[in-house]
């Protein structure tokens, strides 16, 4: 059986996993979010093999999260900066940290802080509701299902 | 070589992704949320072989994201249910639609639209500050570096 392309769906969340849904790739761009630029310090941060993070680094420039930019001429090195398209996805890893602080790590394990600066408190994000700035939860939004032939699209 | 445990890392991220990170785990997630309960549903929404939506519901029971219950006797079936440490998942289940429905889907396909009941108006979510209520984004929080030896914990 092939693998499943989710980049073929008609559903958002299912193409967003198949674009930047694999573990090392969201890896990276929380580090890129931290601030790490070059091939080596993602190598050595994340502790990756190096043709598995060549790969994602690629697809992740080839998707348009990442810029590949020459920082050097001599010799000739290059740097991967965040696009707009990658900074979108600060609300995806944020909350995915958020979720890791609660339920993944045990009570003795160092968390790491993330400090808002405008107000100095130690902070994570609450999904708030883009028109009236209430915090949005499972129970008050109501999903629109979408009509059976975007089911059957949706199937792929 | 063998295959990364995350779930074996000093880090949030990392372990969140190693429990429920895989793409199907998510989108079984994400159809939970949507009200779908049993395994056939699961089946026939995602178009997912049985074995695997079997092996990763069996992940999402183990890790306490769902559980089974039982809902009749004769015959004997099971449906599945968010927990507590499900539900908790949704910000991040929110965050993955909203970046892919700006950035992952064509301008003429239908999106999944969401409505907050309270305010009627459809919605997206934006990440708040859980102090004070401004809009964070990459730009205004500071993120601690983890000390020396946690980040050496953090290559695992």
């Amino acid at each position: 059986m092939a693998r499943t392309d989710f980049t073929e769906r008609a559903c958002s969340v299912a193409r967003t996993l198949g674009l930047v849904g694999e573990q090392w790739s969201l890896l990276i761009m929380r580090d890129a979010f931290l601030g790490v630029r070059r091939f080596d310090d993602f190598q050595q941060h994340l502790g990756i093999a190096r043709n598995i993070l060549s790969d994602r680094l690629g697809k992740l420039v080839e998707h348009g999260l990442l810029n590949r930019v020459q920082y050097s001429e001599r010799p000739v090195r290059h740097e991967y900066r965040l696009t707009r398209k990658g900074i979108d996805l600060f609300p995806v890893l944020f909350a995915l940290q958020k979720w890791g602080d609660i339920w993944a790590m045990g009570d003795d394990e160092p968390l790491r802080s993330v400090v808002h600066d405008a107000c100095g408190k130690v902070t994570h994000p609450v999904p708030a509701c883009s028109h009236c700035g209430e915090t949005l939860t499972p129970f008050n939004v109501t999903a629109s299902p979408l009509p059976l032939d975007e089911l059957a699209a949706e199937r792929g």
